[in-house]
């Protein structure tokens, strides 16, 4: 191993180009852009990257962890890392302590800005791949919130068929970002289109609308403190489900429309759906902080009575009212422990609740499999 | 000036969040990210820049032109640049001669790479700003290409109540972007929705559907080279156009049918639309280098009759078959020289040309009144 990172070391100092070429069974990553050789992944799933900065004093890789780059005789830079999870994941470049997006790859609303992302394919998981199936769309649209007082865009995904068929009306998944990202998150790194047309085209989801909004309605985001989820429930309640009903043909009872989201998208659906169960009749909450540790509206220690009142003492409404109350967590994330303590607790009680969990950390490996379960599971 | 240069230097020792507040009439950009106070726009359209770098040794802003940012006690490096010309302007963060993108903007796609942008507002021009109109949608749509052998994505455009009146059909502009850019060009920087809103909304213009694909159709681009342009032709006339005619409801005679572009995307457009008058009927070219000096099929020099056969001895039969050939250039590019004397030769042989040029280089501002402008004389 050692010397394959000589070998790499020498190539930077020759070509860029030739570097993917090169190394043996590497492949560029799916997020580079055009033609860029770097990023490029190796069979071990390790991720060579370069830039060439002849006059910078430090580079690193920040991919949660970060690795020093080592500066070739012709100025380029180079790292190989450790072997890095499948899926997708932000990164930066670190130019002498500035935090930027590499040029080499496409950049991602996350992290509060324009973050690199680098897409490590998942042998075996091809759920998100563009297949040969019939494929939906996804609509950008604009609506007036009067709790924002401004224009906001949101996209809505529709299944093939929406366009032809012109009578048949969807049930519908609100689907909900994380902190720091926005109603691109769900759309680019989320892959939510392609869940669905492949979930669709092998008959494991019904034909299903996804609207997938900004949780960010308050200046500076704030979706997790309770003066957040309170302007988001309003905003989802009053102007977002009533703008998606009058302008898409969807089925309107609540059997037929579900809340979900991932983190702090994932907290929003446990409020906002647990106290509008008039409005959604299924929620799903994907690796969300609010379990415990991290944060919910009660302080630090999670108590579902505290948070929604009767969710234990009168469980058996709960599940009356419930489809399907989903939760699912990351293996290796942090959460996993309080989420799954929660969810015991939840059950104790009697309260009927779907737990799933996968390989992977707090990221969008788990988030693209906790839609392609929950998708699968819902309105059924 | 000098003055309010120190005191901007000593403001960016302090605080960064306060600067664009104190600054006196000064805004955020709107492409900023989040609540970033920096870049700021001031009275007189120059702006100023901000990034914390404490252990960079050189940092520049580049606008086109090189900025040299001065370092401020604390690591807060800032300059301000002279005024800049309303509209959206690519940029980069050098760091130690790393060209970056600015964390605290918006990235697009432009140049090649994820770039930053700055959208200058322009005092008076209102087509673009989004208002209390209808407002039509942009779907992205997945089609396969026989040309690529994959997959590929184009945004669609519709207007305000496609959805609703679903017998009504509509003409279709195809539009191209630029060298460097891909089909989020026209939706992104290009407003093409807003633009399409708010002229549908006034009567200035048709209900129609705008195409935008990805011209980059040979890897590597290529659109500019004769390779290039007879690839983009097949995959627009044997792929796009019969997509959008099956998937949308589309007025589907030539006199309905148009293409227009900037820059590369206006030289396709020359080409495939000229090539094509089969398919098409009206051709707009914004902002294209092929008239002259920069690139055109046949040299250096235009010959409109080398490069379209029969364009000016067969003027009059080139007039029958065009309902609108439009011509564009922004006042300050080096292109409208050439453009101009192309549009004479033409016109001098009985072609009937229509020329408009903005204020401006070569640039999105102008690509947006190009549009506005082709969009409010085509199907006319």
């Amino acid at each position: 191993m050692k010397n394959l990172f000589v070998i790499l070391a020498l190539l930077a100092q020759t070509s860029i180009v030739s570097l993917g070429q090169v190394v043996e069974n590497s492949i560029p990553a799916p997020t580079n852009i055009n033609q860029n050789q770097c990023p490029c992944i190796m069979p071990d799933n390790s991720v060579v990257f370069q830039v060439k900065a002849p006059n910078a004093q430090k580079i690193q890789i920040d991919l949660g962890k970060k690795y020093d780059m080592v500066k070739g005789l012709d100025g380029v830079w180079t790292v190989r890392t450790e072997p890095v999870e499948p899926g997708f994941h932000y990164y930066f470049l670190v130019i002498d302590d500035v935090s930027v997006a590499d040029p080499a790859s496409q950049s991602f609303f996350g992290t509060g800005k324009m973050s690199s992302g680098i897409d490590i394919p998942e042998k075996g998981a091809d759920f998100y791949a563009i297949k040969d199936v019939p494929h939906g769309a996804i609509s950008s649209k604009y609506y007036y919130s009067n709790v924002s007082e401004s224009w906001r865009r949101l996209y809505v995904y529709t299944p093939s068929g929406y366009d032809q068929d012109k009578n048949t009306k969807y049930p519908v998944v609100y689907i909900q970002h994380g902190g720091g990202e926005d109603e691109t998150g769900w759309v680019t790194q989320g892959k939510t289109d392609l869940i669905l047309d492949n979930l669709i085209a092998e008959g494991k989801a019904k034909p299903m609308i996804v609207v997938i909004a900004n949780g960010n309605v308050r200046a500076g985001g704030g979706g997790y403190s309770s003066e957040g989820m309170a302007a988001f429930k309003k905003e989802m309640t009053q102007n977002i489900v009533p703008f998606i009903d009058k302008n898409f043909r969807t089925l309107t009872d609540k059997k037929n429309r579900a809340i979900c989201g991932l983190s702090m998208g994932g907290g929003q659906s446990f409020y906002v759906g647990l106290e509008s169960l008039d409005v959604f009749g299924s929620v799903g909450i994907f690796s969300s902080g609010i379990f415990g540790g991290i944060r919910n509206a009660s302080g630090s220690t999670f108590d579902a009575e505290k948070e929604i009142p009767g969710l234990l003492s009168k469980s058996s409404e709960f599940n009356k009212k419930l489809n399907l109350f989903y939760i699912s967590c990351g293996e290796g994330d942090m959460r996993i422990e309080h989420t799954k303590k929660a969810v015991a607790a939840m059950r104790d009680k009697g309260l009927n609740v779907e737990f799933n969990s996968f390989p992977g950390d707090h990221e969008w490996q788990v988030w693209r499999k906790s839609l392609n379960d929950f998708a699968s599971r819902v309105f059924k």
